[in-house]
């Protein structure tokens, strides 16, 4: 039972496969059937052996000759035994060979493997508790070895806190992989459980939002992320050199998606990269990002808009709670969480009642000012107590934070038709009601100090007649992170890019 | 029949509604009912009506009243009469104001209104036929007035070439809009029954591909466009300055892509932009387009790869057919095409035995060169004659054609395990098996006269052992094109980027 120890100190939500092993020979004549590919058609194409998955190696199969292919997660020698744990798609087999079987030269050959190298070998499978039968034929070949000393052991970087702390006890300190040395070397980090699982669930979000706006003939858009102008007049933006013209990076598909509705596309989402040449280095900010933008015609009231979030992502919490349970559980593995608290009828407060039990609760907060992460967790906090959900809006914010082509509120000009979703206390999302009068969007563009020549393309898009429109916009990395109750938003982007990270 | 009249003029694919048309009224006591907006909160959202689509003005509610919102298509005075044609998604309703209902004050407002406004109203549904009955309650408002002289009108922007020519006869040629002022109205120009069509053919492409990857477990990734090196060493561009570094735009998410399966994800797929700094200026070439990316471990053969183009493509034809015959048919009204023919088994040819076709049927090309354009039409009419489909692919291209990442074919190095993908005789789509062995690919490199430090990112994540794998890329803008047969791919991008327009 060699491979249940191992799998039990690696602390990895890997599942065992302790029915079954796999048995190497060797008789001298086949010794060329080991060593490197040296080609690059596969040594088991031309033969014709299909491979078998290590998740299918099962009771039923024992005794069968199977071909498989993995990483070794790790080996070692055992008398003249060499127990080879090899890894796939998260299940491990444990691979015996024998020196007595297969000879000197191939337990040589097999013990010098390097780890997360990939392997590819025929044996028969056997339960480990048995003899072991013999083989009609044997192989093991090596379509890439891996570098002798990694940057990072897999099984390290999968370890979780509790685990390390645990090992630490009996005076041999797990160790502990550091985020850069983690993000310097993700092709390996991504290996381990946890993050397989963070982006299944990823992939995972991005489905049910397709399925949730599918029947709601909600288009699918895609808008240039190559501008003339600044998106939205800030400072945070990439600028570039266009054939000789002057451009930058779309800081969010927000004219675009709304030029769509003025083009009579009623109802748009748009799922690509979002740019904000951000200055700051914090756990939730990131220099490119996955925005799920949605824009749509306005028929009665921009409650419409809430609706729609409203509808969505409960959706998304329910459907992920229902495909992904074992992507949930990898995560909670390394990442202990507590599943999300959601209504089903999500909470709408205004943000003068949000003010008001912030004030209540003894906390000095400005009624028309933004509120800060401090305030947002406090409020988090209690919603929770008061209304047992982490998954709430609060919607008529004053207008003074908002952006300026924002609807002003018709009742009270120091608010607007804007609101933000906030998932475990931080927020997740901005939506609002635009302004679609070319004239109002001039004068509001002036009292928010934006020079009006600028941001001339956005606002000729509405003088061809714009129907009341309005929408939202999330990063889907900010979604799955607080899903997860994640940390840092760079566990929840494949490849983040951050103020001080454009590699790998 | 006036409605009917005027749309048979228009030449527009757009539904007709003669079965019903709404009457206004109006009593001078409600005088203020009608004008523009001045608020922001709509003024049908206050009395709590609901919208009606124009869509539902059927037969069975004749008699009953309804709000309805829609633009301005066109209108004219007969008499004492306005017949205002209100659009709304493709469909049209004849509004009838009578003076001596309404008053002349109304009558002016409503005459004076430029096409294209959004105009709210409630009337009661009437068949045109019938006298008209009175109404309750009236009201004519106008959330978004358009300019009075608009850069182009819909109704031209939506006539075929030969409703172009047939109108010229009688000596009235009908206005034809040039594609420079389509693109520069973009906001004007996706009104069109068959644009509207085309964004909703290129969503439903999106949502097959989905379909179709889901079962196979293709997971959807997203991939950086912030790039520290140049993705495929070329030229062609986008360089920018990341915080005080040197980037440059992903040119495809081809390292990327690869990183995933080296970081033991199976089989990736992406949705997203890819950035080329084209200086040519092409019927099918953008600065920026969606690139559909596959890659997936190869578990026997490169034509692993194969076999999935060969399921996915022919699925999404069959499936566009199925869901969006509206569509294609408002495509053809004004881009008549024939529809693609298709093998449910796609063909497969290697690149020697296209090049024997060529030569047979008199043309001259080198045995290991690339096929130019022509080259690659006149094959594709080889093919459609011999084998009866429009979509094949191309394999074992010569090695020296293809990117240096490519996996050399092991019996013949002046080929490779590459394949080309075609549609009505146009290349949509390139795949290949990649290198997986850091040495062989610094080797191809050289010899590609590529400097190996540019892209020591890239050979890198090969070090810490690679499975054997491959995929492919394919422009989003492109499959539609061809599926749709158009001349132009300015004609499937909602804004489209090339070597000279960055706008709007």
């Amino acid at each position: 039972m060699v491979g249940s120890e191992v799998l039990e100190e690696s602390g990895e939500k890997i599942s065992k496969k302790e029915a079954s092993s796999l048995s190497l020979e060797e008789d001298e004549s086949f010794s060329s059937n080991y060593g490197d590919v040296t080609t690059n058609e596969l040594q088991l194409a031309v033969e014709g052996k299909e491979l078998t998955d290590v998740s299918n190696l099962v009771e039923e199969i024992v005794g069968s000759e199977v071909s498989i292919r993995g990483r070794v997660h790790k080996n070692r020698l055992v008398g003249t035994k060499l127990f080879v744990i090899l890894r796939e798609s998260g299940f491990t087999v444990q691979c015996v060979v024998e020196e007595t079987r297969v000879g000197a030269n191939m337990i040589k050959f097999v013990k010098q493997l390097s780890r997360e190298s990939v392997v590819e070998l025929i044996g028969v499978v056997s339960h480990p508790k048995k003899p072991l039968t013999g083989t009609t034929q044997q192989k093991n070949v090596l379509p890439r070895r891996s570098l002798l000393n990694l940057p990072l052991v897999v099984e390290d970087a999968a370890r979780s806190e509790s685990d390390i702390e645990k090992s630490g006890k009996d005076g041999k300190p797990a160790a502990r992989v550091l985020q850069d040395t983690r993000l310097n070397n993700r092709v390996l980090d991504i290996r381990t459980p946890a993050n397989q699982a963070i982006f299944r669930i990823q992939c995972q979000v991005q489905i049910d939002i397709m399925i949730c706006h599918y029947p709601n003939r909600v288009l699918e858009i895609h808008t240039p992320k190559l501008m003339a102008g600044s998106s939205e007049g800030g400072s945070a933006v990439f600028r570039l050199d266009y054939k000789g013209q002057p451009a930058c990076l779309a800081q969010s598909p927000q004219l675009h998606k709304q030029m769509a509705i003025c083009g009579d596309m009623r109802r748009v989402f748009e799922v690509g990269p979002v740019f904000r040449a951000e200055d700051s280095f914090t756990h939730r900010h990131l220099c490119e990002f996955v925005g799920l933008d949605v824009e749509m015609e306005i028929r009665m009231h921009y409650s419409e808009i809430m609706d729609l979030v409203g509808e969505l992502f409960p959706f998304i919490f329910t459907k992920i709670e229902e495909r992904c349970p074992k992507e949930l559980e990898s995560v909670k593995k390394q990442y202990p969480f507590q599943s999300l608290k959601f209504l089903p009828q999500t909470l709408r407060l205004t943000f003068a009642e949000g003010i008001q039990m912030l004030k209540e609760a003894g906390e000095e907060v400005d009624p028309l000012g933004d509120l800060n992460t401090e305030s947002e967790r406090k409020l988090g906090q209690l919603v929770l107590e008061k209304y047992k959900t982490e998954f709430y809006m609060l919607h008529r914010y004053p207008l003074a934070v908002r952006p300026f082509y924002t609807m002003p509120y018709e009742n009270d000009s120091n608010y607007s038709n804007s609101f933000d979703v906030f998932i475990r206390g931080e927020e997740i999302m901005s939506g609002a009601q635009r302004i679609h009068d070319p004239e109002l969007l001039e004068k509001r563009a002036r009292e928010c100090c934006i020079d009006v020549k600028t941001i001339s393309t956005y606002i000729d898009a509405f003088r061809y007649g714009a129907p009341p429109h309005g929408g939202f916009g999330v990063g889907l990395e900010r979604v799955v992170m607080l899903l997860c109750a994640l940390n840092n938003i760079r566990k929840t982007s494949l490849f983040p890019r951050d103020s001080q990270r454009l590699t790998p």
